[in-house]
């Protein structure tokens, strides 16, 4: 049995923790510790409880020494892998990120990845990174660095810009989900039930605006099988549910707007819906209310979010006092598959977020961008991708300029360079250029709490 | 004397024509035959009537063979230059191109380059110019290819694709301009008086989209004078005249977008701020006629143009007959010069468009974009421009991809590909996707006289 | 079970032909047609009839109808697979292409990839595989093509270059050794014995110079270990048996060139040294037989393949005929699992020959490179390789413009081009430009058997 | 009149530094500091005693304060521009460099740029060039910086590479030569008289190893002319005099190099055959002192050098004394034009040493390569050039790999990877790898003087 240190860095984590602890319990011929490390001490301690009972499970096939720590150098010290999840700020500045800009007209369904939102919470997290990417130099040059945290793409690229030889990745999910939803068309069509592990999907782009550009189940081309299907769907299918779910889980959505991406590029967008209207002209799928709805996708609120964690806090304590049973069960996660791989017990083919090494010909070297990638003994390589269309080319590469200038304007603190990402990001595109600054200064003004140790805030 | 051929390809011109004359007449050591082609055989004759009253005024140096062809064949046959400058369609078409999209908010200060009026303009001349690019093989596979008509960008990467080792580049003298601009920034700066053949700018970018990257006289750095320049002229400035002669000559302007412009990139717009406008998001700076009008530049109507080239007419008519005095000089163009330059009478560097192949790093090979370039002895050799900024550079690939997409669209005689380009015009941004297709359908059935012969317009 | 039709051209080999047919009677849940075609009908009858003999197995569990053709379009026609394995002229032209540079001082260890030899093996085969590419285009456009003929990498550019849209790679085994030999150098260091599918090898070059950038085994880096390998085996290690059995079976050496070269490189040769001593500077190690045996390595002359066909053909016949009993076992080769993969039903990594198309950054465009890909459902995507050191870059991409110029002069039936290419190999080195013409003029007049219904032999 | 501060490094020079005073004597509207530095004192103040008696010539137009610095750093204080021509070491390590390598078979012709040779030169230059860039940043980041040392490539590469915004460049007149060359073609076979400037050639390569793709006067095509010059000169031809002065004058040559180069390569060598050769396989115009002889040129030893600079200094001396009457006239060189473009008042179109940021696509970035440029106010911006045949591309290439390696291994005095580069140099081709590594021992040991400071000479 192997065993290894992994530090968890927002290991007072409210949702992927127990998950992941789940995902530990059931590693074969593995162990070791798992180093808690979070601002919020009693939050890695809750997780250090509830992880020594599952170690106590009877179902549990490893057994993990859970410890908390203070410090993050003494939680990085060593470690053979590192996970980073964490939340910028608190929901208080999401509260901004998210919904400060409805009253410019931009409806934004998620807040946290690119838009006015995005950018905010870039400048709440890049400095952060700097120092996390610092510590792991220090600490523990060699370890591989699982990052979750969003903004994706900016999180990584602080990674590797302050220590290159990091051996960092970003994992993502959203990708699973376009996967599972091409398991359903192949069902509905072909008849054939099969999981996402089955089929083939050629992937490329930025993380949560992905494109799937081959899809395979042996020889049959499911994004050939599409046409039919939207015929045979025109009102949408949602491959977790009814295809209203989106009514009450925000999280959830008809697939109408990757469809119609489908129709008009020939290529299938691999993120949810509500992540991928987010990095396109708003007056296509955001303009209003009503046209959100008309394509059956809805906004995360904030408000939606607070409650979700209440719920899920009250579960935890619940679990934590022995008030509901506690279960351990396989999650959909990759994460320790991967560690296992990275580990030489198997070979994984995933999409990852990397520095473009050749992956994305055509697309800026180092760039940090979306696709498959090999996993095996100590070693991620990445799989050259399939091109893109010229038109969805030029949406990733727009995004892909704005992420370098946004990323250089936090680095380098100016303020300045940071409005002009923010001007041009496609969420603002219905701005006037004075409707953009009075906008980005009440969103800085907003979470200033955050920002203010980085930036002079009121110079701007 | 060197005796050559000239095709002069839309030589009924009744702008152009006349200047380029002028031009030849004063050409040093240097004679032959200019082969008038036009489809409107009259306006070819009249210049060449023109043409030989210009042969016998006593300041002319150069005598030329005026003649007029009815068929393209025998014009081209043998030509060592062929210089093209056509418009595609009549007013008519040019009144929908440009006025027909405010209707829905899309206000044209051009409409000839990119935009809904760049579209509908590209689909009526790449046909055209696919004919003459197979005739040039056929007749003159040796000539050089001087290109005038917009779009300039798709016009040569038309005759590029049907003809690879084709000798052609295209002639925009926007570029011009903005180094009269500058001229006139040392002047008020530095009290130095210089023409722009005295100063030395990098450029880079795609036509009436190209930006200036350096622009120095001697050691000074002209671009680093325009911070001073914007504080001592807050109202802008026209190099041209007056700083509100925009409200009676809409082909000027007080340059107040490209100094903004400037503010935010530090690179320079190197063409009319009317053209600038066109290639960005159209919130910036054409929202609304007030907006346009607050930063002191306007849209050229097709009422205007109409009557400019009426009062032309009447100017060469009376030239014809006697009615006014017929005089013979330079203008301030360069085609004369550029053909002196290929006879190796001199080395000039100026800017051209042509197929990337090395001048501007990082974007995409044989895309058709502006630099400068060396023009001497039968050769025109590249310049490898300075990089352009980031948002920049997301912003001119955009309308690259874009290109391509229109191109790929029109030589397949696609009308939903023409679709997806027209709709990723900046220009349409504040469009829904269904009002954009309307838009299209409304610009194509104004404009099928025209379309009919290469798309089955009816089908969209 | 899946049926499927697999063309096998070639399918007279002695060699290869009852191996795969071995696997094929091995796989799982699958079955169809192998049509055999083969210029030698009679070699291919006997294949069927081995054929069918292994069908009769009681190890056998899939049944494959064994069917001759006459003639390559029935062969392919509808085909799902194409296996191509041919040998280009007789054994008396393989005599030339090895043994006549002799005379110059050029001791070729292979003569069948690069080199005097290669060149020539070069012109007898790229005609034929015109022809091939033609008739997969006409009979079986959707088929997956594996090439398994060399020299490698000019048969899989001529299938891509007459047929660019064809899905054909080319399979080399010479990486498997080396991974075997890295196996070992596992097992004498660190006591751990496991097969080659057990470690990960990043690989990058070109067919027969091959590189390990990375080797990987769980956490222990193998090339990390060589230095210590080195100085426990200075005699040198052969991982298929006795450190001096090159002496008499020429197939096998002590690896002390591959050793050598990563003492300089730090990368490790990832073809037998027979092959990759060919690709550099012969003065290092084929400057006389001394010096090859001094290395370790062994000729391979065409006699002994003479006579080693000579005892296979007696083997297959003793088979046929029941003299020998007939046994059905799993080889070491990968065709029939990468045909599993490409139906889905597992995913492969594994070395392979395809253009680049981004594998190996800072190659050209559309060469053939040898590096891993992912072989999955109907797919196969190459992973970017690391980068080489700039020395072993510069060996590579010399080879990589041999071969197109040979390739060009080649499709051009251009005597002088192909010289051109024949003077620049490596083993040519140390000729005069007198006597590589003189070599060039040998071989040519030698083989012209083969070549004259291609070139002009007389004319050089 | 524009008054500068010129920095001469090396300003004791013996050759070029009196041909640089004339030139700056014939300027127009310039003058100011000439700033001399040099390790051998005495020598400056040679040079500064001639440059005030230039000063008093009547033929002079511009007057110079000749200054000399006992100190580099006084000496680059302020300076507008910066001339470095220096000779690493003395005469004794070029006999070593030269010379040492005879007894291995090498014959090299000149010795002072690549093969065995060159790597020592470079090893001896480097370390002096890290400090002139560390200089330069200190006392005159903004001044441009002319260099004329060999080796070019690596002098340019240190610069760079030690402060990477310097203004620098390299110059060099061997492609003048080729150009005169190509005049006399000109005048040969159309009786057309016209000097090197009235031409105009497209270049590409390295330095010393440079290829004329394109050479046009007028309309004619002066490659197009080759085939027939060298069937009406099949003894070669010497653009600067008799076919047979290479006899007494190894600068000189018959050219027959270049033009078995061309019929080869369809590309033109641009630079004198002696350089050329030094850069290919040796067994083709190198193996031995007959075949140099039978194609014409010759090796410059050291002890000509000696006996040349010796007559040089006495000239010199007898100038200064009053002996022989001093003339003022412009030379062939282009330093003083470039300064002139360089400050604006003119536009030279002109082949330089710079880093590839575009001009030579399909070659690493940041690699030094000589090209065209603009040189205009303040500015020099390269040319794209055409690009070359593989096979040249393929042994140009090889040359930048190697001296990645090279500059590498000095800049971190790596002895061993210095001796991987030499191991490379193609004049080392028939060299066995112990051969090479006794001949590097003797290299290093033999010129160890100047390269103790800075590598663990015994340590090899």
């Amino acid at each position: 049995m192997k065993k290894i240190k992994l530090a968890y860095v927002g290991g007072g984590s409210k949702e992927w923790a127990y998950v992941f602890m789940n995902d530990l319990a059931l590693a074969e011929d593995l162990g070791g510790e798992i180093a808690l490390y979070d601002i919020d001490l009693e939050a890695a301690k809750l997780n250090q409880t509830l992880g020594r009972m599952i170690n106590n499970h009877p179902e549990t096939k490893s057994q993990w020494d859970y410890e908390v720590y203070a410090d993050l150098d003494s939680a990085l010290q060593g470690a053979d892998f590192v996970a980073i999840s964490i939340l910028p700020g608190t929901f208080q500045e999401m509260e901004s990120d998210v919904h400060a800009p409805e009253a410019y007209g931009i409806y934004q369904t998620v807040g946290d990845t690119t838009g006015p939102g995005g950018v905010l919470r870039s400048m709440r997290t890049v400095p952060i990174y700097e120092e996390f990417a610092r510590a792991i130099k220090r600490n523990c040059p060699s370890a591989w660095v699982l990052n979750f945290t969003n903004p994706m793409s900016i999180c990584v690229q602080t990674l590797y810009d302050v220590f290159p030889e990091i051996k960092a990745f970003g994992c993502c999910h959203e990708v699973f989900h376009t996967q599972n939803f091409l398991c359903r068309v192949l069902f509905e069509l072909k008849g054939v039930n099969v999981t996402r592990e089955e089929i083939f999907t050629d992937v490329a782009g930025i993380n949560h605006f992905t494109w799937v550009t081959e899809a395979k189940y042996q020889d049959i081309d499911l994004l050939g099988l599409l046409k039919e299907f939207m015929e045979k769907f025109p009102e949408g299918c949602n491959e977790r549910g009814a295809v209203d779910a989106y009514r009450t889980d925000p999280f959830q959505s008809a697939n109408l707007v990757k469809l119609d991406l489908f129709r008009r590029y020939g290529v299938l967008g691999a993120a949810g819906d509500r992540h991928l209207v987010e990095f396109m002209n708003p007056n296509w799928y955001l303009k209003d209310p009503e046209m959100i709805a008309s394509f059956k996708f809805a906004r995360t609120s904030v408000s939606l979010r607070i409650a979700k964690r209440e719920r899920r806090i009250q579960n935890l304590l619940s679990l934590r006092d022995g008030k509901s049973p506690l279960e351990v069960k396989k999650s959909t996660e990759e994460a320790v598959d991967l560690i296992q791989a990275l580990l030489g017990r198997k070979k994984i083919v995933s999409n990852v977020n990397l520095p473009n090494q050749g992956q994305m010909p055509g697309f800026p070297q180092g760039a940090i961008v979306e696709t498959n990638a090999v996993f095996s003994h100590d070693s991620v390589r990445p799989v050259v991708s399939k091109p893109l269309p010229p038109l969805v080319q030029a949406m990733v590469l727009n995004h892909l300029y704005n992420l370098e200038t946004l990323y250089q304007g936090i680095k380098t603190r100016d303020l300045q360079a940071i409005f002009r990402a923010f001007l041009q990001q496609p969420l603002c595109a219905n701005l006037r250029i004075e409707e953009a600054k009075a906008l980005f200064r009440t969103m800085i003004e907003a979470t200033k709490a955050y920002l203010e140790p980085y930036f002079a805030v009121n110079s701007f």
